[in-house]
């Protein structure tokens, strides 16, 4: 038995994004055909329109509604200290908690070697340029403790030291690492603990 | 800190989803911004073709491109067994399987108070009609072991029973239930259990 063109068309681009697989794709395409038309157009449009709708903010990258972003624009925010961070997400996700009132740099991926992205696929050409600017007293590595990561923030703080001696306030540090909150040690990995150990605090 | 207009549109167009959580919806948002833009188009345009390109079988009412749909035009299926499911993904999980030569009837729903889904809701008047036929001699009630399927099953077999005074031969089957393949004892509800012991067979 064939299945409809069209079913099989959508099913296809469900199955395209991360997380979804074949049968999460079938059954949110099978669950659409139960809804009006109307609310297939408005979702159809919101996809077409993802990109068109944002620009790229050509100070710190992040996606915006204008250029520059609403957060390089802000003259409130502490642009001595700057946050280097893998995706748009992070920014939003970091905003959303109200931990930093700094400034951003996003290099919308991470070095990895085995998908063959380089520095030069990464927006760290712009990060150096910024940071050449007297202002910026500290860099904040906002990158997960990944492999890619860990092999980025590496890159950059090599990169960072040259620069030292134009600006030799700059200071470079990275998210503190250890048990997140809620978490539980009888499930925390080794590697986790190491750090949790390492970044200990008097109480 | 003001999330673009474009993005929340879309993160809300998949929050609608089943199964699909604010963080999900965010995340594939995000993921889409990094995808080129002909590809939005194509995911676009398959959401808002996919039900102008099927139809609703008039026979079965399951969807398809063509009225009657392939399996209700196909000679060579026994058309006297004559399988009840809930949803069109049913038939071809089903059809998939390759357990079943007989026809289908899709009910686009089952009998839900909770939800005011109520018999003229579902295609039940239409199966009805359909079994006035003499030649089908067996009905199989695929509906799912939930409360809404007993529910659906238990309704369906009285309304079919008032029509055994013109067909005698008229036959009801539900599917069998029990221990599924790969599960395991440890961890079956008593439910399934009880299902499994009267379902037992010989060996």
């Amino acid at each position: 038995m064939r299945i409809p063109r069209a079913i099989s068309d959508l099913t296809n681009q469900f199955e395209r994004l991360p997380g979804i697989g074949p049968k999460t794709a079938q059954r949110l395409t099978f669950y659409l055909l139960h809804v009006p038309q109307n609310v297939l157009d408005e979702f159809s449009k919101a996809v077409a329109e993802l990109k068109r709708g944002t620009v790229q903010c050509s100070v710190c990258q992040n996606v915006a509604e204008v250029d520059p972003c609403p957060i390089c624009a802000d003259s409130g925010r502490d642009d001595s200290v700057l946050m280097v961070v893998e995706h748009p997400l992070d920014v939003f996700v970091v905003e959303r908690a109200g931990v930093f009132g700094g400034v951003y740099h996003v290099l919308h991926g991470l070095i990895s070697p085995l998908e063959n992205i380089g520095p030069d696929e990464l927006f760290i050409k712009e990060l150096l340029e910024r940071l050449k600017n007297d202002k910026i007293r500290e860099i904040v590595l906002g990158l997960n403790p990944t492999m890619e990561g860990e092999a980025t923030a590496l890159y950059l703080k090599n990169k960072i030291n040259e620069l030292r001696a134009m600006n030799h306030e700059l200071k470079i540090t990275r998210l503190g690492q250890g048990m997140p909150t809620g978490g539980d040690i009888q499930y925390a990995d080794e590697s986790t603990l190491k750090q949790a150990m390492e970044g200990r605090r008097g109480y």
